[in-house]
């Protein structure tokens, strides 16, 4: 059978209303609304939560619905844009009883307190497996990164450190070893992220280009590489001598650890090098944490990883395995 | 097990945002903005189709994915809004291929030009069963008809005549008898259906109340007098002689078919009497059809079928019947 992968089905939305309507492939709508000739950005988002391949064994109800807000608010605060307000479309299966959903609603009602963003409504509808469909909005009059937007001589900078989230699938999924500090970080990134929401919603007026990294590092390097029309070279791995270990001890290969998990919520961006040194201010004061992992370079949309000695290696193109696949 | 209809979720979810945000139950959010003493309404609404409740045997994907947008069209236009643009979020299944999902496509291509509402982008998943989520928006700065405002005295209108979707199904999943001109109109209605747009967004300003009859006429009628507080009284069935010839035939009761069918896209509406004479003009004049069928009198939210002795009968408060329960 002819099947198709999530990018192959959105490019042929892309072109079958090119003519149309551009569509940009990008982790927000920007809709600029005119006002008396004010114009006031308006920022739309919709992102679609699936049981059988976004929720691991385990997760309740309420932090499903948690996780389902939360990757809307990642993406809006990958732009530097304040999540205002949200919608939910929500398809129940017969499973769910009272108790679950009271238990959804509430994650619903935490999710809202925890960010301070609006709950306005919504639909239910009976379905085989749990749905949610969060709908956010937001607004800004501000500079809003593109994906596309990387220049030759940028900084590559990530808002944290990755690992943490395919180490928790493992855990959970696979029972792999992990000391008990190590395995609450890591299940709770799973579980219950948090999205660098200051990371964006402080530094993206510095960004030339960035997106959330929910699809995982090496896909979110790979698609700001290739919309900027540039390659990037990669001189460090985000992450920490804890993730190392764990992929030590379980002999895992610390790249599918790093670069090819995913619902990691973290940032990718780049920034010009002439704002290099006021980022670093603005974030140490405000205590934020940032890595800068490479460098942007002229080239046509490849990714390498440089070791110590100048080497380049081509990193994969690998993303997220959604749970069933 | 305890489990939940529609309305008890929703009623949990009112009560549990109550202490934060108050949430009106109604067919779309009304989030106004504020630009330099302007107010701009912006109308939000999502609305959730799902393959195994919404889709009758037989539709094809770019019929699925028409219906998908045109419920939250019908939705906007009943309150008098133009539906501006869209965002889908889709969860396909695996049985999916390349056809079907080309053919899902030009749906949303077809109905996007053929209501001239832009498509702005979305989201795609993988799922056990075909799941599609509208978000539509609009803008407005007029006057928005709430479920909650029929005052006594008003005129009850609806957009056309019931009973054609409820019969189309039954023809499609029964097998019921039927003439051809009949079976052509009525399965037409439930593949391709056509919300009454005009009639929304041309008489709107006049409405008291307003809502789409999508979950039934019956379910409307009660939504819209629970809501204002008052009781309704229908004189007039508000269907056709074909339909009641379909009944008759295939020993249907009517009430079924009119009152108790849904997914119509009619709306439902109240006007003050002093508006009527220029709502008729109005109407006649743009050619949109319309049907007085009853008087909103004093009340407690009920809803009575009036005969022409002026006997009352409560309505059955019955609606739309998913296609699984």
């Amino acid at each position: 059978m002819n099947r198709l992968n999530e990018r192959e089905i959105i490019d042929l939305f892309i072109s079958k209303f090119r003519k149309i309507s551009k569509i940009e492939k990008d982790d927000i709508v920007n809709l600029p609304i005119k006002v008396n000739n004010i114009t006031i950005k308006l920022i739309l988002k919709c992102d679609m939560l699936v049981e059988s391949t976004d929720v691991p064994a385990g997760m309740r109800p309420w932090q499903i619905a948690r996780k389902s807000i939360v990757s809307c608010i990642s993406d809006l605060c990958s732009k530097g844009i304040k999540p205002y307000a949200f919608l939910v479309s929500i398809g129940i299966p017969k499973y769910y009883d009272k108790k679950n959903i009271k238990d959804l609603i509430n994650g619903f009602f935490l999710v809202s307190k925890e960010y301070n963003v609006r709950f306005l409504g919504g639909d239910t509808n009976e379905s085989k497996e749990l749905v949610i469909d969060c709908n956010m909005i937001g607004f800004t009059t501000s500079h809003i990164p593109e994906r596309k937007g990387a220049k030759a001589g940028d900084l590559i900078l990530v808002s944290g450190e990755f690992g943490y989230s395919a180490s928790g699938l493992r855990i959970i999924l696979h029972n792999a070893k992990a000391n008990n500090t190590f395995k609450t970080k890591a299940v709770s990134c799973v579980m219950k992220p948090e999205p660098s929401t200051k990371f964006g919603l402080k530094l993206a007026k510095y960004f030339s280009s960035s997106m959330d990294s929910s699809d995982g590092l090496s896909i979110s390097l790979y698609e700001l590489a290739r919309q900027s029309k540039k390659n990037f070279l990669i001189d460090k791995y985000p992450t920490s001598k804890a993730v190392h270990n764990f992929a030590k001890t379980n002999s895992y290969n610390i790249d599918e650890l790093v670069f090819f998990g995913g619902e990691e919520y973290e940032i990718v961006a780049t920034i010009p090098e002439s704002k290099f040194r006021h980022t670093i201010k603005m974030s140490s004061k405000l205590g934020i944490k940032m890595n800068v992992i490479g460098k942007v370079t002229a080239g046509n949309g490849k990714v390498f990883l440089v070791d110590k000695t100048g080497e380049k290696k081509l990193l994969n193109e690998k993303g997220y395995i959604h749970l069933t696949n």
